[in-house]
């Protein structure tokens, strides 16, 4: 239990972040539950508007030995940035932080305050010509897209967010709030170790980033869509390896969608229309598209004629089916699953990725396991296969013969992640990064050693653990 | 001074790595030299063959408080794998650690050891259509360039090395030399701190890259070269806009040639031609080079017919002439500058970057300072204009009127590097990495707090800094 009154608190914190930088009682509602996972009660939420503000909170926080949360737009999905139910946690907001955004159109990079949301930002690039190509359902912000590392659907083309940053400002809170700037806005920058990399992907553990130098690139100029129905699971690959063989300058997303996730969006998402109609959805279908920057005036290509071409000359091959064309409405149908698998029941979520060679070895795996040993549950996957990356979605039906049952749920996961690392050498966590969420399989599948080395490197930065909601060390636990 | 005697040391060595694993005696002289920088004597050198050889040698290393050097190929710049002249060092040769290649294709991902080069990994690439592509001058090693971060001239398209690290292993000297496997081959994995980042461009500090997996791409079908003279400076970075704009997908070189450059590698290397007889080379030129990895079956592209259409269009805004195209012969210029510039006397090497929206103004401003204050000198400037880099090469002249001072090419030194960090905020070290060579440049740039945090993290994987030539710390030192 805290022994700080509000009095206490708005004494210390008014003079630093003003009445607009600081919410509490009702107003903290919003910033204290996540946005799939996580509900808490937060001390207060401070929401500073510059570095310096940052840097005060932090020391206050320090000196009195108070939790921090770090959250940027609240859109993370493994309860990151979720205050405990403790009361006892400041959540600081970054929502304010973003005066700053210095565009060098001809070094193709920003620098940008951490708050700004990726929306606000593209908006600011687009009349140049530019964008920031990683791409997700959500809006997230800048600062928050750093530390989940978010991928997205076009990752197979543009990276994740890691490749992306040039340059990044962070306040530690050891010692004494210090302020780093690492990096620069240089795409060759060999100067020592590249202490940047341990803000990317720690979920906001040990340190604030304030401010980020990301590369940009130009809009595209041109795109092509087609949804195509495999000849089989072996197909998928091999239709991947001839894209990229003969398009690969172009492709920037290879998306899985199972009968199941398509079939869920259709039949629960208002005047969504199943794109195969009026034959039925099929049992997996892959939405490819490939973009070009460069202009038609020069190279004489059209990208949706060059992409129906190769699809013609694969038919029979490794698709039987495709519709091509409406970007707008294939995307539509991608980005309703999650709403349509919502209205069906509870949802399971398993953000895994494997090597690409075996996605769909692991999907037709894990799908199995599903169905014998736990027959009441309905798998509604979707994935980025070009990354090995899949939304392995399980859902609790609403209609379901048994009650939801915790104890079962926790028997899946443990099986399904067993399954992805040991099995397929792979992820447990592709996107979504670590959370208190699932924060055991942390402890679980990383060995011993990195975890010490892990701590240590905390222990540099932030040596109570006051920063953050999970702790990478050798006995990880939520804090 | 060393009190091992040759007896005790293979006693202690021979058991680990075998007779073809101990050279001593004149035997280590091809590994105690740098590739341009550092010259010494080891101890010994010893090439253990596994990660299981490398384990024993570490541990007898930190056992008897003995230094060793990672050494890949031998082909680094800033003397970062060299052995001082102590003779208490040990070389720890890589060239022997290379049996294991895993190609897996439809993954595009290998895993390879340490030792391997890139020419020879290429070759194993070659027949599944795949390659590595970050390219340069020399053969390294994999590990080599892992540790060296190494960049190259396409970058622009592929990123460094760093872009396309998937995972390694890494033996730490502390504790008892532990095997650590950071990563996997997996594109999307978020599953806490990237710590394989700390051992990515930092020139061998504190551990010994064993093996690592990397990302690998489709190698391309088409290119096309060009060596065009820009009409200005400024038109420089508006036809690399423009390239971008236009033709951004296949954009893989912009590589920029001085006259003088140019003049060293054609007067000085045998059977060069300049390619603009029978005129005389440019003040500037640029290298450009496109590449596409798709087929023309579908894209019905011809690369060099799209260049050549661009140029023509460019023609009078911001290009005066151009050569299309024998890319070997235009490639053969680049890379005779070096040997071209060695023949004209000295070289004084600064590998530098800045925001590539300022490096014409860069190079306009540092050859001003040669000429002003250093007439005795001669620029011989080349780089990669894409990403920021330029080899910003001074030779003192054999034919000089002063003879080579020391003390002036310190304060040349001096000047171009306050110039390039303080006035252009950029790096003084691009590509090269840290070496005893420039480690005093590092102490005075990086600040404290960052060498504090890079002094921590050190401290965690190798606490006496047994390993490297470089201390990345506070008071950064060469030991």
């Amino acid at each position: 239990m805290s022994t700080w009154t509000p009095q206490a608190i708005e004494q210390a914190l008014l003079p630093i972040v003003g009445r607009h930088g600081l919410l509490m009682g009702d107003d903290t509602v919003s910033y204290e539950h996540g946005a799939r996972y996580g509900q808490g009660k937060a001390l207060c939420v401070v929401r500073p508007a510059t570095t310096e503000e940052v840097q005060e909170v932090v020391r206050w926080c320090a000196a009195h030995h108070i939790p921090l949360v770090p959250q940027g737009a609240n859109t993370g999905l493994v309860g990151a940035s979720t205050p405990d139910g403790s009361a006892t946690q400041v959540v600081l907001s970054t929502s304010r932080l973003r005066q700053r955004c210095d565009i060098d159109a001809a070094n193709r990079s920003v620098t940008v305050d951490a708050g700004m949301t990726l929306q606000e930002l593209n908006e600011k690039l687009e009349p140049l010509g530019l964008w920031f190509p990683v791409d997700l359902g959500a809006n997230p912000s800048i600062g928050g897209m750093v530390a989940a590392n978010t991928g997205g659907t076009r990752l197979i083309r543009y990276g994740d967010v890691r490749h992306n940053v040039l340059g990044l400002q962070a306040v530690l809170l050891h010692p004494q709030a210090q302020v780093l700037q690492l990096g620069r806005a240089l795409r060759k920058d060999n100067t020592g170790p590249d202490l940047k990399q341990l803000f990317i992907g720690t979920s906001g553990a040990g340190a604030v980033i304030t401010q980020v130098t990301l590369e940009v690139q130009r809009k595209p100029q041109q795109s092509a869509t087609a949804l195509v129905v495999p000849t089989s699971d072996e197909a998928v690959l091999q239709l991947l390896q001839a894209l990229e063989q003969d398009l690969g300058d172009y492709l920037s997303a290879f998306e899985g969608l199972s009968g199941n996730a398509m079939q869920a969006a259709i039949e629960h998402v208002p005047h969504l229309r199943n794109p195969f109609a009026p034959e039925p959805a099929p049992d997996f279908a892959i939405l490819i598209e490939l973009e070009a920057q460069s202009s038609k005036t020069y190279t004489g290509l059209d990208l949706q004629e060059a992409l129906n071409q190769f699809l013609q000359d694969q038919f029979e091959h490794t698709i039987c089916n495709a519709v091509i064309g409406n970007a707008a409405e294939l995307w539509h149908l991608r980005h309703s699953i999650t709403e349509g698998a919502r209205a069906l029941g509870k949802p399971i979520a398993f953000d895994v990725s494997v090597p690409r060679s075996r996605i769909m070895a692991f999907c037709r795996a894990a799908r199995a396991v599903v169905d014998q040993d736990f027959p009441f549950l309905h798998v509604v996957d979707f994935g980025h296969i070009a990354d090995g990356g899949v939304h392995f979605n399980v859902i609790w039906r609403n209609d379901a013969a048994l009650a939801y049952d915790p104890a079962q749920v926790q028997a899946l996961r443990d099986r399904i992640y067993a399954m992805v690392v040991q099995d397929f050498a792979g992820s447990y966590s592709a996107e979504h990064g670590i959370g208190p969420h699932n924060l055991a399989y942390y402890q679980q599948y990383t060995p011993a050693p990195v975890r010490q080395l892990a701590q240590g490197v905390r222990q540099l930065m932030d040596p109570e653990q006051l920063c953050g909601t999970v702790d990478f060390g050798l006995n990880a636990t939520v804090h």
